[in-house]
């Protein structure tokens, strides 16, 4: 049916890494470059008493020290501008900058930072989102230290409670984790280049949200701000605001020097600076009927937003909308908020809100299994959303296929799940236990009622029939160049060596807003393939003329047009030289605006996401049960995404996915204490490594999507948010015991609480 | 009536020029870069025995040594491929490059061009056109020297010549001149940058015709090659074929290293390879009746073509066409003709073709004036193409207002032209005597029947409202990304200071083919105009559908948008953010194709262009009757543009054109000797200086066109082809000599003839 999408394709770039041409953020050099570099805060919450700059302005080799004073506009945030580009009076987290330097070496910038001199005035700090709810501002100018509150509604849950048979309540949590990209973050920012006030290269995850963190922070025009993606090592959702702070602090230094101006993070700045996944506390109530059914779903999740607002209004919105997990249910109340901390602030990663939720909600049915004497897969089978289910929010869904029971089932035979659930179930001895468990989502596809939901591609057709495109999305490891690449080529017939992806670049391609939400194949494909028809109805119109056919009539194929009845006319290249020279337009710009969705937020109702789709991942693992280690040997993954446009990168995502799981459930953790990082390199922060790998099982389930490209819709996400609900339920089985806090490691495991080392202030 | 249109807004380009902010060509550094040298031929023409580049090779700092055999498609070339990249067995002139090296430093590079061992055997060159048109073919492959051969056919000059009263004949030559930009070319490749194969930097005046050569040379698709041209220091035609020739071997050698390599000649490098503009020798036989109207011309130009064939056919094809001058002429018999030398080959230059007939023509309507005793000013008028004339070529002129009455009047009234003609008539004695002399033209706007006339421009409206643009065509130091600005400010009714023209880019621009033929501001402005027309409506259609209104009565002003009856309804800014968070598409490409237009070639006759402009010059001149020096004391010059986009980019253009046009007339030559270039540089190449400059009397005459963007037409070109007849003439007036060869130097207002000076080869 298809020649180049559906099909297991070489990425596009896969090349150009392997051999080492991929240039990323830190490799760019340019002549006369300068190296920047941030003094950061020494206290987690201060006041700046006095910053003295002087002796570092006269270290030879230094040719700016900059402080907020310097800064044009310092006020810097996608949601709230709520953070500083560099901290005037006061430090709301460890990873604040003071001051900033561009000095012809590192050395000499080290030497720089040393030179200046800070005054601050120690501020007791709140550390604890919950006690921060009833504290003091710690921004002095809100009102209280409530970022967001979000709530849900559906039916009414206290006629829920009194009609159900058995009512139970748990609480979970969760904890603070790191991206992890192997590459820190780096930008240059060159002056004055080609016509802009200001080019950033750079690992940008999101280059039109940097672009418009420049623009502001200059007082500039966004079109004088160009930001070009290099090859990015990693992002997860963090190189976001972080970046964009980064990209705001390098123009500033490029602009005062016009000289470029190169930073990069070490991997103790990243992870003292960037920002997290959040950590949260959840409570679940929950009533069933003694069969099993879900009555009501009291649920209040509580997300600790550390200093500033990033983007927790929405994390905790996606977090509302999911709460109840894939399950029908009559009577819901969920309320999400986030409160402000001194901790290090927390935004986007991968999951974006769902993997905090889904651990707490698929634990809990577990539990509630257990509770019904029923099988954690009984129970599910019994509420899970099928096709013309109406949702927590009041969504009915008849726009796609409700594909959760067909994941369960795919997962359960592939990895065997009712015998080993069985025999798992059985008296274990010895110092090995094994169990299985299971876990289950829907995941709204791409912004939601976020945001205007809008992308743009640029495809132009040259006169050698060889295609270049640009999308506004951007490829952040995730395979989007290839998939771009395989549908332009899919829908103009012809071979995929002869599209051309080109870099994300916010002066080039249509504003589509943020990399993010697993939008990318859906909203950008559509884009993509919208751009592709535009240019390719220019093609068929003229050859329409030229052989006196209906233009809809011809098919583009094999790299040739032919009539409907299968006659070659022409090959594609011959048509494009043919058409350029009668002054054919071969350039287009597509646009796709997903379809109309609303949410009201003030009844906590709506349709949030146009489409979702499904996932269930099961996790078999054996547990040392005198050291507490807890090994994954088999991970079943079963995803519903509409169409596969390439099942190989499709699959990477989906080992990627769940070894970010399996950090996420059983190791991670930045360890915070009174604000300060302790764990602040690889060293003391374990992600897991390939000897951590266990057994995936891939399995992709296909059910095109009528709104998506070729009828795919999205995969980044759904891998990760499994993961820990999956391990922590069947460590439950193994152990015997249930873990509500996350990570499962050794301590817990064992003792069922972390060992607190106390280590004190770094 | 217009807000920025139409007024003398400052360059966008200013700023940066005047700052040194703006970077050319030379200016480029990358990291690891390396220097490439070309060698290049001893003889003008010879065989190749042997390349010995042993060596260069071993030289240290020495990354590649390239001849002929490393170059995977050799041959090149816009209109036949009959030049090679380095020359293979055959020298056919003396700027041919034989090998080239890539080297850490320009010294090592010039090492190394010495250790290579080239042994020549030494063929007799062809150095006349008219002996080449009799001798065997110089390219082995082509069975004649004649590179092309035009006509042009109207009624039947014998029976025309039967029906004259009187019948003159004469002879015209033209000399080689340099295009003297003040920047020598240079390029600089990247391999490997940001998904192209290799991406070229550099003073490129034609990026799309550059990239066109790369990609034929390294056989790779067009969308893998990104051409991106830098400020540009003066091209006027100069820097296309030369500068793609480099660009393939820059680009050659940074694949063959893997790293940037920089290409820039030296003033003699650039004067020994570059080509030059046509030498023209003429012969314009003329009848007609005794009052004076024209009855027949027959007329034969015959062009060095040089080496290699370049643009001269199409060259040659605008002198068939404008051969007999704006002049309604019944009877019309023109044949043009290349031909193949080994001389330094020849190609484009401002002015293409037209300035050598209209100097013979000119030139010849003084002499037929006074043949017949009228004064030159009488002769014109009774001829002049009017509104509904009948050209040589057989077009009505009924599309446009033909203006050629106007521009004599306005030039001959701002000179004074009657009454110093008369004065000047009168016997003058002394050493210094004074003349004054006219020319007039029609040039026909753009590219016409040489090739499809289509161009792009995108344009997108960020969401603060600010604009940026690109557009296929480029800045060549014209005004162009100006007086694109100009446009796109004026359509949207915004401040100029917020559109942003960025750099063309062949990867980012539709292939709008060359900046030449002075079609920028008529045929790229249309596109641009396309574009933010495109842009607009999808503004006002948004914006109608908020304040339901028809989308058509919206008046975009002031940066804010009216209602018709002139209500404010909202800024420009608020709208285009608006129109973002409602999914509206503001990216737009926009396109234009030229009029239909026809050229039979075999018949010679057609419409070879659907619009034209119209120019007078009239030049005042003092000689030193004892020196033989010409001051060029004023000179008017009234150019008819349809529209001035920008009257004081405009009046630069006019400023230019007049000082090329009296080097042309009375200092510039590129000498040869039997093919060798015997002056190199502007020590012995004399071109004007300010303190040869005239006083400029600019007058600009607008006819709005239907055709053109807010009605403008052309300027580039027009200003500088009428010099040199001009002048010839008032040296006439002045000194009764009729001189008819350029330069009209001391020597030849002297002695009549020039003074060889025997210097030999070089």
């Amino acid at each position: 049916m298809f020649s180049t999408v559906n099909k297991p394709v070489e990425r596009v770039d896969a090349h150009e890494k392997v051999t080492g041409r991929a240039k990323y953020g830190a490799d760019l050099q340019f002549t006369g470059m300068l190296y920047g570099k941030v003094l950061r805060a020494k206290h987690p919450s201060a006041k700046i008493k006095n910053i003295n700059t002087e002796k570092a302005c006269s270290t030879p080799g230094v040719w700016a020290v900059m402080t907020a004073q310097d800064v044009p506009c310092n006020e810097i945030g996608v949601i709230l501008q709520d953070q500083q580009i560099l901290a005037k009076e006061r430090i709301y987290y460890i990873g604040d900058g003071v001051a900033m330097v561009a000095a012809e070496s590192l050395e000499v910038a080290a030497k720089a930072l040393e030179a200046i001199e800070v005054e601050y005035e120690e501020i007791s700090g709140i550390f604890d989102p919950l006690e921060s709810r009833s504290s003091d501002p710690i921004h002095p100018d809100r009102n209280s230290n409530e970022v967001v509150h979000h709530k849900l509604r559906k039916g009414d849950v206290e006629e829920g409670f009194a009609g159900s048979d058995v009512i139970i309540e748990r609480q979970y949590e969760t904890q603070f984790v790191e991206h992890s990209y192997i590459e820190p973050e780096a930008v240059e920012a060159v002056p004055y280049e080609n016509g802009s006030l200001v080019t950033i290269y750079g690992s940008v995850q999101n280059i039109f949200a940097t672009r418009d963190a420049v623009a502001r922070c200059l007082k500039a025009d966004l079109s004088k701000i160009r930001v070009v993606q290099n090859h990015i090592g990693g992002t997860f959702g963090g190189k976001d605001e972080v970046v964009s702070a980064m990209a705001c602090r390098a123009a500033l230094l490029a602009l005062n020097t016009n000289r470029p101006v190169k930073m990069v993070n070490t991997r103790e700045e990243s992870i003292v600076e960037s920002y997290k996944r959040h950590p949260y506390k959840m409570n679940y109530k929950v009533g069933a009927t003694k069969e099993g059914k879900l009555v009501a779903m009291e649920i209040k999740a509580v997300a600790d937003g550390g200093a500033y607002a990033c983007q927790t209004p929405f994390v905790t919105w996606r977090s509302v909308v999911q709460a109840t997990g894939p399950y029908e249910v009559p009577n819901v109340k969920t309320d999400t908020y986030g409160y402000y901390t001194n901790n290090v602030y927390t935004g986007a990663m991968r999951g974006y809100g769902s993997p905090q939720v889904i651990f707490a909600n698929e634990s809990f049915m577990d539990e509630l299994a257990q509770e019904l004497d029923l099988s954690p897969l009984e129970m599910r089978l019994k509420n899970i959303l099928r096709n013309g289910s109406i949702t927590a929010s009041g969504q009915k869904l008849d726009r796609h296929e409700v594909s959760l029971d067909q994941v369960i089932e795919k997962a359960a035979q592939a990895i065997g799940y009712e015998e080993k659930y069985k025999e798992y179930s059985k008296p274990q001895s010895g110092a090995k236990r094994r169990g299985i468990g299971m876990a289950i989502s829907y995941r709204g596809c791409s912004l939601g009622a976020e945001a205007v939901d809008g992308a743009g591609a640029v495809l132009s057709i040259q006169k050698d029939g060889s295609v270049y495109l640009y999308s506004g999305l951007s490829e952040n490891g995730q395979g989007l160049k290839t998939v771009f690449c395989q549908m332009a080529a899919e829908e103009l017939g012809i071979d995929i060596k002869h599209v051309n992806f080109l870099e994300s670049n916010t002066l080039i391609s249509p504003d589509s807003g943020s990399t993010v939400a697993s939008r990318s194949t859906l909203v950008g494909g559509n884009a993509v393939l919208d751009a592709s028809r535009r240019a390719k109805k220019a093609l068929a119109d003229f050859l329409a003329s030229q052989y006196n056919l209906p233009a809809e009539s011809l098919v583009f194929k094999d790299s040739h047009i032919f009539t409907s009845d299968g006659k070659k006319l022409i090959s594609f290249a011959e048509a494009a030289r043919k058409a350029f020279w009668a002054g054919v337009q071969l350039s287009h710009v597509g646009w796709y605006v997903a379809p109309s969705i609303h949410w009201d937020e003030e009844e906590g109702k709506g349709s949030p996401y146009f489409t979702y789709v499904y996932g269930c991942q099961i996790a078999e693992v054996e547990v040392d049960m005198g050291t507490g280690e807890v090994t994954v040997l088999n991970m079943a993954a079963a995803h519903e995404v509409g169409r596969a446009i390439n099942p190989a990168t499709l699959k990477g995502q989906i080992y990627g996915g769940v070894m970010m799981g399996l950090g996420y459930s059983i190791m991670e953790e930045v360890e915070t204490e009174e604000g300060y990082i302790t764990n602040t390199n690889f060293d003391e922060y374990i992600i897991p490594t390939s000897k951590d790998m266990p057994n995936i099982i891939p399995i992709i389930v296909e059910n095109p999507d009528p709104d998506g490209p070729f009828g795919a819709k999205s995969i980044g996400e759904p891998t990760l948010e499994l993961g820990a609900a999956a391990i922590a339920n069947a460590i439950a089985q193994a152990t015997g015991k249930r873990i509500r806090s996350l990570p499962l490691n050794l301590e817990r495991v064992l003792l069922g609480h972390p060992l607190r080392k106390g280590r004190g202030k770094k």
